[in-house]
């Protein structure tokens, strides 16, 4: 087995502290990766504190990863010592399902084997993430770091990445087309600086916050609406070809429904806890459709940092130790934080 | 102007009753078409109660309609007399925005001009619908009835037709697609008859009427599902590419977006009252979209009547005078017919 350091949380009400745990001694296909960043995800917040259901401690949270292969097992031939690599939302999956087979292995009908607070049934126990030393894992649940990528600010694409460029792929957002993102956090961050590259013609980012509009015109947007502001938000009736709805908090989509053009799509990345009211009408006039999507797959997730490194885009962070861990929740919650906080796994004796 | 004679309903809560009342003499490019045939829709019954807000009264109900052309104005080109015709949901739009301009009349952003119940801004009052023995319309909004389908069973194509046939060639629904009908009336049945034509692989008939099992399977059903027996329902999860939602009544969307495989679409072509209760989940977990659909454009529906007659399709009628209307009327809230009633205006003296 292998030695392995990290925070955990061991209560959802307590802090997270040190933990001490082993990972698996690699098999033929693993990877054998040291942990260099880790970023933080609301979603981790979420599990800690069991507002998604029953957690299961010790929970050493963190699914994006960005760290250097120590060393493979004898059948690898991905990878090799020294490269830098990935690990996002999940780390295995059945590898069976047409799901799998077809490079969507985040919708394996048996549910992916998550990054960490998941069972892993190919090896028992629970799976232990990101806000550790090292990690152990299947190369094909690797991806590749292209060079010229800072390292830090490339963590959050494991998700937050990921989750935005998915959808703004499958719906093909590019050259012509008006497309908003609604909130600016983690996540609506990178879908401006994602469609900004991708050529989009038009970007408006809706926010609650007048004080994130200079924020949102420098990541990409052509115009910021606030999204409390009913007129100025009406005058956009009617407009869109594609809005990314990047809110977990509960909000009213029938308003971002009426702003879309005929055959517009509405998307949604978050997940608001309460059922969204959605109105017939809305989506019968204009043959509107309210949609969801979630991460990638492996193969897209690559194609995505390869994106990135084309034309230059990661997160905007703050970058922390993992003595930090704790406030850094804190400030998340509160949404203090410009966009993503990184821990930097130096940091842990 | 021309006398005409109809069908009113002069209060919301009062019986229909004949009317006396006039339309406009024919303009250069309109139409006079005496009414062989008119559909009962539930809208129509919608619309005489006030259930969509207020009505104007006297409201001569009727919009799907079939005709033949008595005489047309100096400049017509498309029609002559003697021509079989029918007349939908609409009889006029502004003519002049990008959807007139694209064939998509009924998304007409100033909306399109109903065939009754509604302000006719080009000529003033209020129009008149097809509970009636004749009507006018400028011919851009007639369409022709291709020759060999049942007058009266054809009646119901120009709006439960066209409203079934539009989102299933929309979403390509055909060969290799399992395909999902939600409630056998006057939408679902329609449905079933073009998915059966349009070559889906497996069609699967909902609904709550476990009396309806043979209908279905006789009007194209490869298969029928009790809605509430939650384990056949169940038993489809994660199969189906397309589902068409027909009903009306309040129910519970994300049962049905639970049996959509990935990339599957659920399109609601009913408009239950009630703001549909969405999880964000169902729609994230395998990329699913929720839409609606409405009725088509002129273009669209006469694709739809010339695909009709090369399939031989019509609806499924029971034809009335029009001295039983008001008894039509109390059938069809109780869902008793199958599937449409169709008023022959021969009886109306």
């Amino acid at each position: 087995m292998i030695s392995s350091r990290g925070y955990a949380a061991f209560t959802p009400k307590g802090a997270l502290a040190p933990f001490d745990f082993e990972r698996r001694d690699p098999e033929p296909n693993d990877v054998v990766i040291e942990i260099l960043y880790c970023g933080i995800c609301h979603s981790d917040i979420h599990q800690v504190r069991e507002e998604w259901g029953p957690s299961h401690f010790p929970l050493v949270p963190g699914h994006e990863i960005i760290g250097k292969v120590l060393r493979t097992g004898s059948a690898v031939t991905k990878f090799k010592p020294g490269d830098v690599v990935g690990v996002g939302v999940f780390i295995d999956s059945c590898r069976e399902c047409a799901e799998c087979r077809s490079g969507n292995e985040h919708f394996c009908v048996k549910a992916p084997v998550w990054t960490y607070n998941a069972e892993d049934p190919r090896h028992g126990g629970f799976t232990y993430g990101g806000y550790s030393n090292n990690i152990v894992v299947h190369e094909d649940y690797v991806v590749r770091i292209p060079p010229g990528l800072y390292l830090a600010a490339a963590a959050p694409l494991l998700c937050a990445g990921i989750t935005t460029y998915s959808p703004l792929r499958h719906w093909k957002v590019g050259p012509g087309q008006k497309v908003g993102i609604v909130g600016l956090g983690g996540l609506g961050h990178m879908a401006l600086k994602f469609s900004r590259a991708l050529g989009a013609s038009h970007i408006v980012q809706f926010t609650t916050s007048p004080n994130k509009r200079d924020d949102a015109l420098r990541l990409g947007a052509h115009e910021v609406v606030i999204s409390r502001d009913e007129r100025a938000v009406m005058a956009h009736a009617g407009t869109f070809d594609f809005i990314l709805d990047a809110v977990s908090a509960n909000h009213d989509v029938n308003i971002l429904l009426s702003l879309l053009k005929r055959d517009g799509h509405l998307v949604l990345v978050g997940l608001p806890s309460d059922p969204l009211a959605v109105g017939a009408f809305p989506l019968i006039s204009g043959r509107k459709s309210l949609s969801g999507s979630m991460i990638g797959g492996i193969r897209e997730t690559q194609e995505m940092l390869d994106f990135c490194a084309a034309h230059g885009i990661v997160a905007d962070i703050e970058q922390i130790p993992i003595q930090k861990v704790n406030e850094a929740y804190e400030r998340t919650i509160r949404a203090d934080v410009k966009y993503r906080f990184v821990i930097d796994l130096s940091s842990l004796k």
